[in-house]
């Protein structure tokens, strides 16, 4: 039974190999992606066995992802195939308008993933783990999935399996932002471990100050573990009371996609190696700063000792620049 | 105003740059394609103008589609674009599992071309063409775009403009094949030239010889007008009381999607330029070799030069294979 | 009759797609450019219709760039083939000596456009311009051209069309810098507005202080609306009577051929929509970050709503360099 | 456990993108190969398990191998990784000096499956298998390697699992022929099931012919089940007294290493799956054929499915060439 | 001193990456190039040491192709470079409109080498060669550079250097058809060893046959040694009085442009060598067939080693297709 | 006889197209490299002449470094080619885990080159040079190697040749950090110009700070030309009593291998040219920023023009980043 088991959507990613606009770029690079999918492969690059519940179509992109997981170590048991249904696929724009930001393209709509439901909820399965991870981008993109979502929180709740949960709010992915308000904030009753930024922050709680978002959580929710994200200025946790803060690494940007995902899953994998708090930010910062300098967003989550040459080695390395 | 006027979908074609299954190809390019679409192209490459009625998701691919045909000087004067629904794309696996063979993975569900309606068919558009085309495609994607095109080639007739039809049997697109038969085999009584092969001719005639499929369409729908396309064989035309044949001419092939739709627009631009119909079919199947030879449908579609010179140095190339 | 009519060559660029000294650079990627094919794509991505005034080869190259600005929507009624001359093509040498720097190696002597004559030279169709616009490169190709190019200019002149000129003096095209700065220096005596660098105010009017540029070319030529681009220290405009300043956005570079031209022509689109010139010389600037960042002269170049979001988005990204 | 259990050292592979000779070709594409991971590959494609007892290099390269086998769902548990040595690597040069046939350099000397030795083999591993499957390489690329390949057939002898052995003599392996001659008759004393080719029966028995190298394998080994590959004119089989035959499927070769051990993974893929031995060598033959049309040996190893499309659909495809 | 001394141009050549009309191709290939260029390094590859005469523009084309040649072995010290002309360059367009055919697009007018003149011939060099060897291109780039071979031509006679000669007339070269011949002819007159093609034979003589060819050359320009390319037919060589033939060798053309100066290098190199013509002539048909494989005029040019693995495995390898 | 000698290992580099762990890059770019060529090349870029000493194994990697240093001008005629033994190769991940990082896997163990001894040291070759050049990585490769190292400096000594040693200690080549210090501290003692860096200086002397640096190797070794290298620092040059720096010039890094070989290369040139240390230690790190702004460690070596421009345009360049 893996320690950590999650709930998702992985997409095949079609990432621009030149930067500009989509009508100009001829060449696609394709990726496994998808947020839990991505917080699975961080864990277990680190060693902390992961397994995720999803569904994919029994189609060439569904089998791409399912042996991307399998070949990185992620517990596939739990992977079912859907003949009717699609593998949920996206593009990637890149450095256009802005540089250092990426645009997305969905073709996720009716994708076999959308047909997760309760029923596809194994509780055995969830109960025998420490942790369990969703987010909401599971939360929207389907009622059914939803459900299995919501289902899978309350097995963990009740079998004492802490949940995580990364808001991860995508306008895109929602008929309206009032929808997504009701919905996310329904899913922080059931919340252990909470990772959000500055932005999902003011949309759901009204404040963005870490002081403030802190004492909402907590007084609300009874949330004792958030963390919040402040883009350039790093990140601050809150976690059983202590407070932990880190930087953000500067680095150069090629795709920032997958940054969240790589924090949250070696944030996750530090503290379930028993790595206090302070260092566990560090590292997540780290991995997030790792997975933007390539495209893709699980090819560069590193593995312990190269989390460490990074830690060791930032600032010290020739800038040239 | 155009002389031709096509209506149906244009779509974002990634083709994979290597051959084999998709699960292990890494690298896609874009190409505009799309069965009326490439008729367009044929025929506007030859000198004979022609309109597109469609509609394109307003984003990156469909900007991306419009700008092509505009630039190959089709007129997009009827195009709209839909803020809410995608442009329609696939994916082409290539060489695999068999050599010169190609599989199409559609991501078109929902797509902005979907929505054409009955609202969109200009009449008066229409009307002013001497032929109108659209393919079984387009019957197949929705039902407001079937009953849209229903409604063109009604205008078409009413108006004594040709109606031709590309059957184009897709089994993807259809639930059943019982749908599609019914579909089809509807569409037959308002065309005045038909394009077909075998296995088609089989599945909605019941008989596949030439001789027997000319008969049955004349008898049966009226049809004097008629391209059976044999495969290796080459096709054979029926047109209003001739026979022609053509041979297949043999290329090296990379990707055959798009050979129908070559053989169909250089077919009707060399009969509207008043060539004779033996003429016509040979041009046609020229065309047809000619694009399977590269990636992408439309970027090998012949101009006049390049026809002539096709026709002229085939067979004389120095052939070192 | 579009708003903006301009003459001037259009190019085939051959990108290197490494950067390094050409020697050593294996593959090439085609663009379509020119200075004057840039500035009419710029204003129509901003809705600002245009006609290019040129000649090109009836060669695979003319027949690309035809096809491109067509499909881009620039009126391409005046543009001629030459079926004895070639098309105007060059290479780009990117990063090397100096990173962010390019070189260009033409060969573009003898090209079709160089036959352009005042003969190409339509006075209806510049007579039905807010603008006209022209560069210092059409004056430099050929004695035909720039002959046309001063007719055109005349023409403009005289039918109160407003003559957009810039400098581009390009020292590779001259064989005398002597002989520049005359011909040069006589067409500012046509221009209404005037865009040109410090380098470029030095050589022709001896001065490249701000005041004294807009001075200068106040008193000697009368002219009023002036851009003087001063590099990394932005760009600064007397605009009849006002003066406006813009910082130059810092972004990566990739290629900074383009800049210039995107420049111009957002300035023109925006003043011509009827923005403030404050407005216009900062679109102007962010359009001229923007082209840089990726090879190409014209793939970057803004829509509005990708102008809006660089200038809403510039400096709020996460910049983790 | 797993069906069919095999020893043998995976490869890293780098394929030439162009044709020509090596010193030439600037670009080279990364692959996972090496003769019994394909076939290990082979049988898990089409559902019969199988586990590959090797060592690979603790880098990159053996990181690589190793997660594409797991993810491929080969049995990795008896994959040891070496601090010290690396991972064995190789480079082909395709289409030069002949057309369709490809050259290697070997970088394995010294490498981690080189250090493998009778201590890996694991008897209880084997001896639960159906089938053991190693080749003429294992046996020439170190002693100890060549100690753990004749131990594991010893054991798979005592439990009654059928030895399967693919001669693949590698004449740049081998000091000296000689050498080769005496320790691969050695290895024929072990066999159950035989793959060799016609130049191969000569080297170890002095005979070509069919019926003869069957006699003679029969007579001085005992081998009842012997399969002689023979290029271009197909296969022959010779399977416990019976004897089938099959063609070479023609189709355009891009790379035709790996065919032999597509032929022998299906092969054996068949029999085990209880297909008659003449099935089982057509569909050897179309893997061997399927593998050839692309680079890489293991990425055109065919599904069920992809196979059964190849035979029903081969020799009906449109064949423009 | 060089055994073999030739004059004429080198030439970048950006050969298409992908096939079909260039309007559509993306990506160009470097290569070195021009004809006699290529034969310098047919010979060099097999041992027999060669000078080229040329100019090269003093730019970055120029210093890769003499880079190119110095590190191929051609001995480089009578190339000169000119700070004021561009080194020529072309285009390749493959595989369209014809499979295995390619069209070029020059851009030469005006080149460096179009300045050779009879100063550069340096009759010392010419006169301590065995051949001199020059074709009808350098007749047709420009008039200086024709008045430089029949310098150079004059020069060989008097010294007893024999004198080859490739007719390959280029249409593009030519203003007139007319001028060719005349100035092809008057060539004829100074030639020793002879290399031609049907369609040159007619134009030059009148006559295609090969025995009416042979005659021709023999009674009117007194050559004894001519070369005859009959295309697929392969070619026929008269030979001092000996007659030889060569079939073509049927191999997958990728880009037929550069076979006939493999033909003519490996030619002069092997009779150099003194191997008897019979030989010789296959081995020129050999290196042909081994250069249109791949891109690029010289990369596939045989060692002795790869022409006799061609030779010897000839229609042995395994011919899947 | 060329200015300077050189003694070393050239290597093929395969430089990895993506940044990113090997594990996940696909493809690979061949580039010719190795610290002595890297300084030789550095050396016959600016005029002045020089060999190298080397054995290549006579394969297509070895023929592809002999063509590309011979095309490059240095002086090839004392390079062997081992029939037996392969050339040595290596690998570059780039830009992980660090930006601007790269790290090297080796495949040379076995080389021909490892295989240089004594034997091939030419005492007249060396001899006739000004100085001779090699580095720790000759002393690390083999005993062989070494021996003929010290042998060359030996000869050196002897005949009034300047030794320049670069310290290149390379962990990965040493079996024991010890060995390295015994050998390279032995290796001090033959050596007139040092160049080594902080950590270098630390491992051998003790010490890092560059008083202490120069006072110990002047003391300890009577050496009277250092290099330091400071990394972002710069360098720090010790010159026959005085002293220069130059600070580092920052670009942005795309792989920093061979950085160190282009500077001590532009050092050695310049000062054989005879200009002023001050002068050369600047140009020296201009080059190293200019080799690192590319893949490959030899293509952004400068001839003197682009050096100029580089040091005369660093810093006014349009700096939008």
């Amino acid at each position: 039974m893996p320690e950590v088991v999650a709930l998702g959507e992985p997409l095949v990613q079609f990432n621009a190999v030149t930067t500009g606009p989509l009508r100009h770029v001829t060449y696609f690079e394709k990726h496994a992606t998808g947020s839990e999918a991505n917080v699975c492969v961080a864990l277990v690059r680190l060693g902390v066995s992961c397994g995720l519940i999803t569904r994919l179509g029994l189609d060439e992109f569904g089998l791409f992802i399912y042996n991307w997981l399998r070949g990185e170590g992620v517990d596939v048991s739990r992977i079912k195939f859907d003949p009717e249904r699609p593998t949920g696929i996206y593009f990637v724009q890149r450095g256009y308008p802005l540089p250092g930001v990426s645009d997305v393209v969905y073709y996720r709509r009716g994708s076999a993933a959308s047909a997760l439901s309760p029923g596809d909820v194994d509780a055995e399965y969830i109960g025998g783990a420490r942790v369990f991870h969703t987010s909401g981008i599971t939360l929207a993109i389907s009622e059914s999935a939803r459900d299995a979502a919501f289902r899978a929180m309350e097995v963990a709740r009740s079998r004492n399996v802490l949940v995580s949960f990364d808001v991860n709010y995508r306008r895109k992915l929602w008929a309206r932002e009032g929808d997504a308000v009701g919905v996310l904030t329904k899913a922080l009753g059931f919340v252990d471990i909470l990772f959000l930024d500055s932005d999902e922050a003011r949309l759901l709680l009204g404040v963005s100050e870490p002081g403030d978002v802190f004492r909402e959580v907590s007084a609300r929710f009874g949330i004792g573990k958030v963390v919040l994200k402040l883009g350039v200025k790093g990140s601050i946790v809150y976690w059983d009371g202590k407070v932990a803060r880190a930087d953000a690494f500067r680095v150069p940007v090629v795709d920032p996609i997958g940054a969240g995902d790589a924090y949250a899953g070696v944030l996750l994998a530090s503290v379930l190696r028993g790595l206090p708090i302070e260092q566990a930010v560090v590292r997540a910062s780290a991995a997030a700063a790792m997975v933007v300098m390539t495209r893709g967003d699980e090819e560069n989550l590193p593995r312990e000792e190269d989390l460490e040459r990074f830690l060791s080695g930032y600032g010290r390395q020739v800038d040239f620049r």
